[in-house]
């Protein structure tokens, strides 16, 4: 960090009552922490000119830039605009080629009156080059600070910080250096866990310094470890991603490290089937048909993925299935299970899942406890878990938990 | 609005490093919206002591009341104590009550050292009598401001806030009215047809200024109508709430509203069904698994529920469901999906879904076109639907519709 730093601003009285939750701001500070800015103070403010006005002047106070969201739309509840001019003590232009740009988003359809305040531009500010919508965006010197202004709308607001704004801010802070990070994702071992075997490796990086390891915890989507590199050019920032990647999959292995890339765990399992040839199906029981929307969530699935039955009465799981007589939390169950969705549905590996959601329990069996099992190659393998979790978290760990099953049995064919 | 205002501080390096969405400062600012009390500011503030102080004094400064939350854990990260401390001019005091409550959560498990931070309050504060967890909340007077700290658990805040903070903030502010809201839930009419339906009942309102609606946007989850009500005693409150939601009822009508109470869809149709003694399954293709997810989503569904097959693959409708050659994304086809499931499955009534969820169009057939069916008492009804929309919001948006189409003929049965 280089002690520069940026104040976000989100304007709105949706955001105070709550109607919406202010993500643009965390994602905002997610994107200047990436680049090596830091943001002290990020500030809601309603749709009342006084207040907006306070809050952007005590914000270039005490910050070097100031980003501010949202209020650039054509009402009159629109006050951004109005309060930058009136903070920098200039009036709002008309810009014409900005009506042309915007009469343009319409097409044929007439443009609104109202739009035309989105062409008022406070004198001595320019637009922003990039205007994914109907709002321009803004940079307002004020003095020598700069108050960038962007659409509450996340897509539009994403776009302008990304190609815009954040290369501006990084040329005044003087931060020359390239930074990258690359996110592995992990699954079976806890955050304490995984610093243990990582701390030579943290402690090595932390005298070097050109890259960092974070943990961040994800729930059920697993535990990421991001690798951070920063130098003077992307080769050099590559090669440094690489080196360090290389360094962590080899300390936790395969069976712990499931993407090198961010991807989710039901993607790495559809394209290893797919690159083995391999069809999928699912038996579930306890998930109700939650690793199928999993797997179908993903664009492609149906190369690989036949379908799921979902045998949530045990009679389903008897006649259809063949699950013998006897308790249907067992691993007898979940073997017949795994071995019955091959055959019905005719597919190559399987998975299958079985247990105790809550919030009671079940023929004498406690909450949370789950059996899973795989299916490859005709050859079963079934696991138990007992989880100490609600019923919506007992559903998605047991998600994940046989999905990674299955990668690793796929990964070691 | 009684010109009373709460400022809301989150306190977190995490929440500006966009690691966590502030969400509870908006959940805060919704609940003190709900009982009339404006938050004219919301901010974030890192774990930094001299920010910390100089925000919660600015906050002391412009608004009546201040609700801090976060950094009341047991690390040295956890500043809010401290900061509330010298904000009073006052010491931090070991609290030997606090300490055996404190104790008391570890139960037989050794409390970490570390943990007695936590029973230190500054001098002169109150704790709060709610104590879900191991921090405890502090009600710190300053003048003749308060302000209020709570943990940034949501759970344990959700509880303080609601137990204890807000009927304290209700009574400074001289509030004894009683304000309470009923959510009606709907699908089917887009916000501004609801509204232009509505338009009589809502300018009625705001001559009478008694009850007050408010429409809120839910994606797939439906357009909740909120019916606020304000009086001087429950039993009024609660009167006024029966007479206006029954006003909204009796215009919008039962097809398209399905919960007076807040309820999810699914929630209703399998309350419906325990009620008519039917058994429920579904056969889901583009959904994969979604509805069936849903459904069981919700603790008790097994009395309904018999279960589901994801057909994805065309081999698996043809073979298990008995869908007849020809384009499987068809009324033929989806008309023998519910059938299907109702035999294979055994239950007395079904839904089924077919369509293109996309990115690329199927058997020319273009994405968004989606094929539904219900099958109640042996009769099938199919309709089709073409959404607009991307593959996740095609899915769920057509989970929610075919449930709705279900719902209506048992309430019509």
């Amino acid at each position: 960090m280089t002690g520069f730093s940026c104040e976000i601003v989100a304007v709105g009285t949706e955001l105070l009552l709550g109607q919406i939750v202010d993500t643009n701001s965390s994602w905002i500070g997610a994107h200047l922490a990436e680049v090596g800015i830091d943001s002290h103070y990020q500030t809601k403010v309603g749709d009342n000119p006084e207040r907006i006005k306070a809050v952007l002047r005590q914000a270039l106070d005490r910050s070097d830039v100031v980003i501010v969201c949202g209020g650039l739309g054509p009402t009159q509840d629109d006050l951004t605009r109005d309060m930058i001019a009136e903070v920098m003590g200039v009036e709002l232009v008309l810009r014409d080629d900005l009506v042309a740009r915007i009469q343009a988003r319409f097409g044929n359809r007439p443009m609104p009156e109202n739009n035309l305040r989105q062409a008022m531009v406070p004198e001595g500010a320019e637009v922003l080059s990039v205007m994914p919508g109907t709002a321009p965006g803004l940079r307002a010197p004020v003095g020598d600070k700069v108050i960038y202004a962007v659409p509450g709308v996340p897509w539009e607001m994403e776009q302008m910080i990304g190609e815009a704004v954040l290369p501006d801010i990084k040329e005044r802070a003087g931060i020359t250096a390239i930074i990258k990070s690359r996110t592995l994702r992990t699954w079976g071992e806890s955050e304490s866990g995984l610093a243990m075997r990582l701390a030579e490796e943290i402690e090595r990086l932390d005298h070097d310094r050109r890259a960092t390891l974070a943990f961040l915890a994800s729930g059920a989507e697993g535990l990421k470890v991001r690798v951070t590199a920063k130098a003077d050019s992307e080769a050099e920032v590559d090669a440094l991603l690489d080196e360090h990647a290389g360094i962590v999959r080899s300390i936790l292995g395969d069976d712990i490290i499931f993407s090198d890339d961010d991807e989710s765990m039901e993607q790495v399992v559809l394209d290893l089937c797919r690159r083995q040839g391999l069809t999928l199906a699912t038996a579930e029981s306890l998930t109700g048909g939650l690793i199928g929307a999993r797997l179908t969530a993903i664009a492609g699935a149906s190369d690989v993925f036949r379908g799921a039955i979902v045998s949530y009465a045990a009679e389903v799981k008897r006649d259809l299935l063949g699950v013998p007589q006897g308790p249907v939390v067992s691993e007898g169950a979940v073997t017949a299970m795994a071995l019955g969705v091959c055959r019905v549905l005719g597919a190559d590996v399987s998975l299958a899942v079985t247990g105790v959601a809550g919030p009671d329990p079940q023929e004498g069996v406690p909450v949370g406890t789950v059996w899973m099992a795989t299916c490859v190659d005709g050859v079963v393998e079934a696991s138990t878990a007992k989880w100490a979790f609600d019923r919506e978290r007992v559903r998605q760990y047991t998600t994940i938990s046989v999905l990674n099953a299955l990668r690793r049995r796929l990964v070691a064919r």
